[in-house]
């Protein structure tokens, strides 16, 4: 665990800024003197319950969308629901908050009807049942799954009022478990000369990939029917989804039926209509299907209001190649850079929690994060990135996102 | 992660148990033929909501008592909640799902009004709003919380109806955020001399402890103010607990309130009236306070059913010395043993999920398990632990738990 050191922080700086060591200390006398006469006494607690709901005080909403006067995040369908990272704290993303993204809405699947087929070039065709699945050999992992247009919004204008939520929400770490792919291509037998797997939907859009059979993804992908502990969540697959870490989030077919092997991709409409990349030279390319090293400061960021001194900065990396290994933080637009701490453990694959600190002098200026991942893949600025991609495209955006502060502390989204 | 090889597991078994190779391969054919003719046809799905709900076919519950007809965990009062162990997947316990075992009840605290003292052997004394606590620094850690009477059940005498959510459903697994403790230190300058602090609840019992110095604790401690990446729940202490890795869950103090610097054990009732052991000889100890290496088969277990033929195992291990490297399972009564699989990462503190599977030849038997961690402890056997400790105590009872298979295939609690 990555512990700040008892002198990586000046205690002066932290009371500075917040409430003042005089302050306190005028607070803290008077209250320990009064037996802590500001505090409400101790009364009786309610009763246990079933679940253990959510205090009263606590807001985190999930759909922009619900909140009045908003810009809603796509205008065209309300069928993105993004994650509010700006109020989760740490990695794990609670299953209720998970981003959703569908096509033809979330199927109530009885899991006693569903099936799974798994055909094509194998030594056997199955029809496997979820108790057959249940059955199986199990797995877990924490990893990412995020929306291969995720940051979109920021790739071609940026509006100054985006939260980052609307700016980076279409990404969530929970922990999956299910049936290794590996256990069911050794179970069927599959052809050594099958190179490719088509996975479709049970969704009434029947959203269905191509996915390469690498060693890569032999070896960690999940048929996966547990999610942070608990049966998927409808919106997130139930009763069965497929699992790929560090692929972007189409790939991760929801409500699983069919699972087909192949010499070669199977060129459905999601992989030609859709999920392409219009390259600056008017050519598409296919098949770009891992999530490249990216990374994003929630707190402060966009519409938030920061007070002069001491600001805690903190925020979320993460790459589809496996570990982030380091998080630098500009305060004054990219010029100079520091470290930021890295919680550990830093998982592949998954979103990782960085945090620093800052003392503002109440200038305006910009902040931005950069993340190195274990590949050594390093988070490119804006300008890189738009010179090898262009404008055309619309997906697998993951330049350095840069929140500009004013001289009254108000946070904007800016492109950079 | 630990993904089962290719050979790991016969097809032949899994199938044979299973739904039959050859029913297996008809339906199959008979699917493929009629275009999957058996799987309910799709359908538009429903709308995206402000949160993903737990489908209409999923049944989780946290609270034994609520099953009309069943025992109650503990006659004596509803202050426990256990979490179910038998319906959770992976090693992550939900929000809603973690254990409760409180003292007076849930306060319903406003975190505006909520106030944390900080005093005694100290440079400074200082009373902390929660937004103060927020502008800290802060760090996350999956780690388990277990309340020291998990197990006692079994410690005199076993029902044989009880199922592993009433034998050991009080551990859960969550990933906490918060201030770490060695930041409060330097931030009031707690005297070099001060070895022990006391941790006061805000709820109406105002739990309190004395937790040891020790570099350990020092290291490793979290004011935590979140839970699975959102604010604590009100159950689990919110707006602010003690996560302490690896020790007993009285000492994780909900509804943290005030924390004293000392030079010696504060001795309060919860440390001299409740939570010490009274050992084989009559006499009582305090501060046993770390949680020992632990293991339980969650699957089959009390008042499951099996049938003959494969069968997947499966379970959660535990320790809070560090990480489980090893966990065994017997199947016939402890007199042989194999590997099971452990789940990766196993992170220290935490619980780790293993699996296994077991052709059962429909003979009455026994099924236990046995788990090392990263410092050699082993779990012990239940005639060991009983030499050792005797049968006046209650709390820390970490021997390994038997399930009796009948001729039937029923599975039952049993002493060993």
């Amino acid at each position: 665990m990555s512990i700040p050191s008892r002198s990586s922080l000046s205690r002066r700086r932290v009371l500075g800024g917040v409430t003042g060591v005089a302050g306190c200390i005028a607070v803290a006398e008077q209250a320990v003197a009064s037996g802590l006469a500001d505090v409400p006494p101790r009364v009786p607690g309610g009763p246990l319950g079933l679940t253990s709901p959510r205090s009263q005080y606590v807001h985190i909403g999930r759909v922009p969308e619900s909140t009045p006067g908003k810009r809603p995040v796509d205008p065209s369908d309300a069928i993105n629901s993004k994650t509010p990272l700006h109020n989760l704290l740490g990695t794990i993303t609670p299953a209720d908050q998970h981003y959703e993204r569908s096509h033809a809405g979330v199927p109530n699947i009885d899991p006693t009807e569903h099936r799974l087929l798994v055909h094509g070039m194998a030594q056997r065709n199955l029809v496997l049942t979820m108790d057959d699945l249940h059955a199986m050999p199990s797995t877990s992992r924490i990893g990412f799954v995020e929306c291969t247009g995720n940051g979109w919004e920021n790739w071609k204008t940026a509006s100054p009022d985006l939260t980052v939520q609307q700016t980076h929400g279409l990404i969530s770490t929970n922990e999956w478990t299910g049936v290794p792919l590996s256990f069911l291509i050794d179970l069927v037998g599959v052809d050594p000369r099958s190179t490719w797997m088509l996975a479709e939907g049970g969704d009434g859009a029947a959203v269905a990939r191509s996915i390469p059979l690498t060693d890569e993804i032999m070896a960690e992908a999940i048929l996966a029917y547990g999610q942070n502990g608990e049966p998927l969540r409808p919106a997130h697959g139930f009763p069965l989804r497929l699992f790929m870490p560090g692929f972007e989030g189409n790939l991760n077919i929801k409500w699983l039926r069919r699972l087909k092997f192949g010499d070669r991709p199977f060129m459905t409409r999601w992989e030609t209509a859709r999920y392409t990349q219009l390259q600056a030279n008017g050519k598409a390319r296919q098949f770009q299907l891992r999530q490249e090293v990216n990374s994003v400061i929630t707190a402060p960021s966009g519409t938030m209001k920061i007070r002069r001194g001491y600001n805690p900065v903190t925020g979320l990396a993460w790459s589809g190649h496996g570990r982030i290994i380091r998080v630098e933080v500009s305060t004054d637009g990219a010029k100079t850079w520091t470290d930021a701490l890295i919680n550990m453990p830093a998982l592949p694959k998954a979103q990782t929690r960085f945090s620093t600190h800052w003392v503002w002098d109440g200038k305006p200026t910009k902040i931005v994060s950069r993340s190195t991942d274990e590949k050594g893949n390093v988070q490119p600025d804006r300008a890189t990135f738009i010179q090898a991609t262009g404008t055309n495209a619309l997906f697998h955006y993951n330049a350095q996102q840069t929140w500009a502060i004013d001289d009254n502390g108000a946070v904007r989204n800016v492109l950079s």
